[in-house]
């Protein structure tokens, strides 16, 4: 029962006035005078805790925070996504195989350069809120995150939960609408919405709107409700936010479709895996070969190359290498050559999507890499377009040959080159419409690799070249019809 | 004789802090307390009012505001300077020849797309101060500009006095200090200035701090002390300014160096033509071969076709045009042919100088203009390479000699390629340094056109793609070293 009568009426205050995906309702304000709970977040409080027994499968007996999902371990995969989303310090909680998990943290804090302090619970076996109670006297901030430590928020998730606007005595819970997307309904801890507040949280709520993200924006009254739960004998989480909800204390923050799984069984790992992988591709900006033919077999290569040491960088330079072997194959002019040299452009080509995946998979994409690869890869083109120009030259003598190796290289370049051009003047990208997708490196070398294998590499390269230059062509129009006005 | 003491210690309040280039000095303020004089500055009032008659050589008779200096009369470009500097409205006063002078800034007005209303003095003879009271009941607005139409204010400078600060009551007037760079210094109008304010006006002053740029930012005081002048039998705009300034009303604003000249006399006329060409080179932008050989080349070849109604856009095709010729030519591999067909090719890199020349000339640069020009540069390249290597190659015979034009054609696109790349990368421009002025399309043209009159065209060719290629390899080093870090 509602304590408090409501204005419909009243005009929503600022601190009623959502931010981000904060969701606040004027009419169920407190009407006592709130106190918006402010101050740049920047800590979040890592419950890593528990025993996770139900993963025993991967984890070789590994304690759960600790288990490598595709390169990084769960506790790395939180760790990173809050570093991108503007986190800066992390007070991890830690309970069973406290030692070995404290020694992965502390790896993790030397290899990324940022603060993680640890207090430990002597009674986390009693439920995920002893742990969190465990947290009070260090956590120390006003406001601050709260994270469980395998539910693999990415950092559109963690921002979104950290920018909304709560008031003191309040928490926020990052809550996910979303029923078709959500994973193991049964499992999942469930919450019921009013006018933007959380009303029921629990496991076994029989109607529900919302899963429970396990990404809570708290002030320190969560401290204050789990230590009232636990004189009650209650050590769950659930437990104390279900009082705050009693109350009215507890935000909704929509962050439905920014991503998270509760990485809780095998199955759910699995699942982790398969959205991990599958959003590796560059969806709207990859080509129609990269996304039908290469993304499907780079990102098996690139799941399997996440368990390794290998760089992305690595890879860049062991694609240009296969690129420049395939060229050195087709060169030869010999029937068997050519095929194979066809095969291992196309691997070039595959080859080519795993650096940006792996980067991607392990939070290392930096500008460098980004910079060399799309140089490397010019070369590589001029190296293949060269390499047939060569071989067929060889077998014809005809000088118009070379002229249109030479034409078809620069219809390569230029269909990469035009598009870099159309940033720069418009300062936006240039849209991913047809002429974009038909002038991908992806489409040029699965054709150069198709005509090779067919025995007439020559005249896929020209096909492609020409191919190229309408692109270049059409995009030059569409340059030009827009902005006619504007600083030179 | 000052009228109130003043108290040097006196922090300076908010209304006195310089704003752009303004420059308010805390112990001069009125001691009344002064309300600064806020709003958008959008009307410009144009004294185009006098006779001109010192310009009579340029003019043919002509009204002195509608003469053209490089294909743009002197009226143009105040109206297009404001234009640039934000100004939307203009307020022409006419005097001699109105319907003439009237005629032709309607004509701008409707090309330009902007407002220009009209008022006429009688009394215009009398003095420029007669042309300025006549706009006072038209002007309306509580703060304008006031232009002279004759000293071709550049933008930056418009731009300097209509950002600066000045309180109600009060004039700024838009001063230059640099006594060197004064043209005609016993002709200018001068000032002293004492902390920020103006204290004396005249041409005949004996000692003087800096010169009247003739760009006022003005309240209606300016209109009360005109009239209050005119009274008095004096006419000149001076002669207001002047008692304002004996009150302390008139505010220097320092614009030194941004670029004005008062086009009074056949030798200011010259100075004027002068300064706008010698403003067309891409200074620290420009590569040796387009500063030292090209430039003085393309810009007189400009001030003629300014003239003209050659379109930027239309130059650019035709410097393409004859890029192709030239490729044409070296393409047929006899002698003289391909010492013409090196000319040729260097005439259009010249050419490529003249497009955008014109485009600033006449306030016309477009951002479509400049993205048809940087396609279709690489486009002659790619023709210029490959004619070269067609004609060496028919005397040679050996497909190494295909090979290295195809390298030097993939070099020259790429050393573009690499710098766009970079500017996305990093978000600001690859610096002009000597891998950037080495790998410019200036240097290979002219390289090409020495080599071909020499003989050896293709060995140019070879020279410059590989240089071209060293080039990008550098900047490719340049560009992986900095920034390591940051999202890809």
């Amino acid at each position: 029962m509602r304590s408090n009568t409501i204005d419909r009426t009243a005009a929503p205050g600022p601190l009623l006035a959502p931010v981000g995906n904060a969701i606040g309702i004027a009419g169920h304000a407190q009407l006592s005078p709130a106190e918006l709970a402010t101050g740049p977040v920047e800590l979040a409080v890592i419950l890593a805790a528990g025993e996770g027994n139900r993963l025993a499968r991967h984890g070789n007996g590994s304690p759960k925070p600790i288990v490598s999902l595709l390169g990084l371990s769960l506790g790395e995969r939180t760790i990173l996504s809050c570093l991108e989303a503007g986190i800066q310090r992390f007070l991890v909680v830690l309970g069973h195989e406290k030692e070995e998990v404290r020694a992965h943290f502390e790896r993790i804090a030397a290899q990324r350069g940022c603060e993680i302090r640890f207090v430990e619970s002597s009674n986390w076996r009693l439920g995920n809120g002893a742990s969190g109670l465990a947290a009070a006297e260090a956590a120390g901030e006003r406001l601050f995150l709260l994270c469980m430590v395998d539910h693999l928020p990415r950092p559109e998730l963690i921002r979104a939960v950290r920018s909304a606007a709560i008031n003191e005595g309040e928490i926020g819970l990052g809550i996910d609408r979303d029923r078709d997307q959500l994973f193991d309904p049964e499992d999942a801890t469930k919450v019921t919405i009013e006018h933007g507040k959380v009303t029921h949280i629990g496991k076994q709520l029989d109607e529900w709107d919302a899963a429970d993200t396990g990404v809570f924006l708290c002030t320190r009254a969560l401290f204050s409700d789990l230590a009232a739960a636990a004189s009650r004998g209650r050590h769950g989480l659930s437990d104390a936010v279900a009082t705050l909800a009693k109350r009215g204390a507890v935000r909704a923050i929509d962050v439905t479709g920014l991503g998270w799984l509760d990485v809780d069984t095998p199955k759910a790992w699995d699942e982790a895996r398969r959205r991990l992988l599958s959003g590796l591709s560059g969806k709207g900006e990859d080509g129609f070969v990269s996304r039908f033919i290469n993304r499907p077999i780079s990102t098996r290569i690139s799941a399997w190359l996440s368990s390794t040491s290998i760089t992305p960088n690595q890879i860049t330079g062991a694609g240009f290498l296969l690129a420049l072997v395939g060229a050195a194959l087709l060169a030869m002019g010999e029937a068997a050559l050519t095929i194979a040299g066809g095969l291992v452009v196309h691997a070039a080509s595959i080859l080519d999507g795993c650096d940006g995946e792996i980067a991607r998979l392990k939070h290392r994409a930096t500008r460098r890499g980004a910079w060399l690869d799309t140089i490397l890869d010019r070369y590589a083109d001029v190296a293949v377009a060269a390499a047939i120009t060569f071989a067929h030259a060889r077998s014809q003598g005809d000088p118009l040959v070379w002229l249109g190796g030479m034409v078809a290289l620069a219809g390569f370049i230029l269909a990469s080159y035009t598009t870099k051009e159309y940033v720069i003047r418009h300062g936006y990208p240039y849209p991913n419409d047809i002429l974009n997708r038909l002038k991908r490196r992806d489409l040029r070398l699965i054709v150069i690799c198709v005509a090779a294998v067919a025995g007439h590499p020559y005249a896929g390269l020209l096909a492609v070249g020409l191919l190229s230059h309408a692109c270049v062509f059409g995009i030059l129009v569409r340059g030009w019809k827009i902005d006619p006005r504007g600083a030179r």
